[in-house]
């Protein structure tokens, strides 16, 4: 067991409290009268959770959007978040990233509310806080909902942010459509608005399609097959379609899209893409061109 | 104007929305169906907030404390909060710290919600932040409401931490009531619920009294004259009451007391100590054995 597993043990002996959820999913969801307040926090660390070269006012708006996309992945509606900030010594820098976050939380309608401001020690890595609320429309779908018989879909297509991320080490004034997407992700609030009253599960693709699908079978306590894998235009263009684009497009991070289940009889609420389905048993499948892969290793970005 | 004070005009910019109060108190204030959320966030820093040789689970404690007097000041009972932990390094380090947090957060009733936990890259200084979340019971004071003739109460002595702070600076072994205030201070939660309802103004006294009663005096647009600085028997068995060591009490930070105005003809809600008054005017006025005295020129903590 690794030292942030040991950590998160003890941290779920502490967290005994129903809104907490034990944990388990992304986000809190807080009871306050008559409505109930969905709760999310993110910390993003440089060289951990970006590249030290990347623009700030991308890592501003993107530390906006992982906390808003654990929003949408609830339907919840943004009411407002708070900002842990470091200084970094740069005020330039400082500025571009605010620009960036604020671009993200208007066009997102997250008002910005409090926060704190600190300065670190000379050579400290940059570190962010971003903590969100939101109220719930309706019904929260967990990722523990899933059920035997239900379909599986995707908001978008998977992998183009881990091939922008590689192009973007590689290069980093690159740009374009993949460079964009792991760069500048869109969370899908008005989707997932849409889904979560029809949705028996849902959750946001953070860490990577493979790795987040099994997460939603451990959940649910069912068996999850993927059996299609949409890769975009861009990435086709770039890497082909080949069997391993697939894989490492399916094992790849950061893009957001929201992964959800749905009744075999129920209607689509958006233009989404079918993936695979569920059943009785346990575990993750992977099919492509209808042949069962061997899954790989690391199924994706562990925390 | 620092960095940081230039970060904190665009961060004021961006924070437009009126739950933000313009940045301008600790707290925001977020209507929530007929509620009133109270919303706070604070980064502690090793060797910034903290010094690294100070216990962990006292850490984990002030983290908690700092955030709750927030809540306290606003008489807001807590609903819950969102931890954002850089892993250590050292599991038996981030153990003691889960703890000491896990007792401030029980004994004050504070569920542990969520949040998030990231490794740091080696040699990074520590830091967390935690966001807390309570709910108004009813009127709210801010620190803008101190009218002329009102009265001006402390809960508590002032100072104590900041001796507590030069003795674990010199011993970091060393133990007693003065460590205890730096280390362990305790938010004055049943106070100030008990006074809120009753309060034209009312902060907690995080940076020092003077600098705390001059923004309150700035924020109300008031003159507020000091004329007695209370001090614990504990600082005077160490540092005697002279002039010399009342001022360097009223200087000091991390006492966490709560500093308020009644109307004059207001009953004293709890036990409280009067130190000054409120008249028409701008600025503070210090007072000592009846003697105006010039103000230090660093009236207390400055961010």
């Amino acid at each position: 067991m690794s030292a942030e597993s040991r950590f998160l043990t003890l941290l779920r002996l502490l967290a005994n409290d129903p809104a907490a959820q034990g944990l388990q999913d992304d986000v809190a969801i807080l009871p306050v009268g008559d409505s109930r307040l969905i709760l999310t926090s993110d910390t993003m660390v440089e060289g951990v959770h970006y590249l030290p070269t990347d623009p700030p006012a991308d890592i501003g708006w993107k530390l906006a959007a992982v906390n808003l996309s654990d929003l949408a992945a609830k339907g919840a509606r943004p009411l407002g978040c708070l900002l842990n900030y470091a200084l970094s010594g740069d005020e330039n820098w400082d500025a571009a990233f605010l620009e960036g976050l604020g671009d993200a939380l208007e066009r997102h309608a997250m008002p910005l509310l409090g926060g704190d401001t600190v300065a670190m020690p000379a050579g400290a890595p940059r570190s962010y806080s971003l903590t969100a609320i939101g109220e719930a429309g309706g019904a929260v779908p967990t990722r523990s909902g899933a059920q035997p018989g239900d379909r599986l879909y995707i908001t978008g297509f998977v992998g183009d942010a881990g091939i922008g991320l590689t192009i973007a080490r590689d290069d980093p004034s690159a740009s374009g459509p993949l460079v964009d997407a792991y760069r500048r992700p869109r969370p899908r609030l008005t989707e997932g608005a849409l889904i979560a009253p029809h949705a028996s599960a849902m959750m946001d693709v953070s860490d990577g399609l493979l790795i987040d699908a099994s997460r939603m079978a451990k959940a649910s306590r069912v068996a999850i097959t993927i059996d299609h894998i949409p890769l975009s235009p861009a990435m086709e263009q770039v890497r082909g379609g080949s069997t391993a684009t697939q894989i490492a497009a399916a094992r790849a991070g950061d893009d957001y899209e929201l992964l959800f289940t749905l009744p075999p009889d129920g209607r689509l609420p958006v233009r989404a893409i079918p993936i695979g389905h569920v059943a009785a048993g346990v575990g993750l499948t992977l099919m492509i061109d209808g042949a069962m892969m061997p899954l790989p290793e690391r199924l994706g970005w562990e925390h």
